[in-house]
């Protein structure tokens, strides 16, 4: 049987990568195969790629084409390397950002036309699409302090941005949650790190029946 | 005025490299500003992503739409950061493979569909067309022998593709040739160094009346 895709979306900040690890665990505890990865990366070429976006910033800056065409070409690697044979296993696979990073953050806020970044999008993932996606909504003030509390360690190319810039981001995710309502789960990302992780798990289980009860759905 | 822009394509061995240089110095020599630069590569992100297909084979082979991905981004980046500055300012540029490589070595070679090559190449271009392409058409035997000689130090990954692989290449570039004849010129590249330098000039010159004195065309 096959498995399932479920994407973790929204600004940096909004706490994807907590609930991508304890998404997993639950999974994994009702006995459920699970992979989980990022984007950009998750392939030997696709962390290179994330090093070199990652550093462009010391160099000459990356233009905004050549940076969409990167994300680009780490997730049709990523898909075809990773996802499509876990999925094939019946794994579930979580990923950490997938191509409504790219539509929002190249589209939106890098003003690249929707067009252009739709099709590129389209050929890298080869129209593969997430089961699920959850959308970990947060209001700009809160994902900003959340960013500065954690330092300049962590802080990459696009956290460099200014806050205009976030709130491009944030509307452009509502934006492709409103198209998409039956793939998109809005979630409130401003509640408790435990509530985040009990609402996500009470909607798979309402997709997903039997899903306590470790059943391949 | 404007620069021209000169790209130089051809399978591996036919001698681009060495033309380039050779072309290079003549314009210079009448007086015009020439900058040189070549494909992967030709800026700091450039050179980086050329470094990433080259060693791609020593981890999981890159898939075929990572790999064209990749080349874009590294034109993308060379056009805006490189080429079109230059040719503002009147600068002759001359590239080593351009977006023709692409269409042959990923379309054909690579069997991606030419639609979406050409599509994700004019992205990465942004309309921008060579002036004058110059195709080094080798017979294949000819090309094998040469890289033979060259050794396994500049093998890169797409030299270790078997013959087959150098026929269609070569078939490609000969159709992209036919199908725009007032962009392409062929040349016999099984001809001595000198002589085929002495051809690129002279048809230079037919295009560029004046080219000799060292007028801006």
């Amino acid at each position: 049987m096959r498995g399932i895709l479920i994407s973790f979306e929204g600004s940096d900040g909004c706490g994807k990568s907590t609930q991508v690890a304890r998404l997993a665990e639950r999974l994994r505890a009702v006995g459920l195969s699970v992979l989980t990865t990022r984007e950009p990366g998750g392939t030997p070429a696709g962390e290179a790629i994330r090093h070199l976006l990652q550093t462009a910033r010391e160099g000459a800056a990356l233009t905004p084409e050549a940076e969409l065409l990167l994300f680009a070409a780490s997730r049709a690697q990523l898909v075809r390397e990773v996802i499509r044979p876990a999925l094939e296993q019946g794994t579930w696979v979580l990923v950490d950002r997938f191509l409504d990073s790219t539509t929002v953050y190249q589209g939106v806020a890098r003003r690249l036309k929707t067009g252009d970044v739709r099709a590129i999008n389209e050929f890298a993932v080869g129209g593969l699409r997430p089961d699920v996606t959850f959308l970990l909504d947060l209001d700009t003030g809160v994902a900003l302090e959340r960013l500065g509390a954690r330092g300049g360690a962590t802080a990459d190319r696009i956290e460099n941005q200014p806050r205009a810039f976030f709130e491009a981001v944030r509307a452009g995710y509502l934006q492709l949650a409103a198209e998409e309502p039956q793939r998109f789960r809005v979630i409130d990302a401003s509640q408790p790190v435990d509530a985040i992780t009990e609402t996500l798990w009470k909607l798979l289980e309402e997709q997903f029946h039997g899903l306590s009860a470790g059943n391949r759905i």
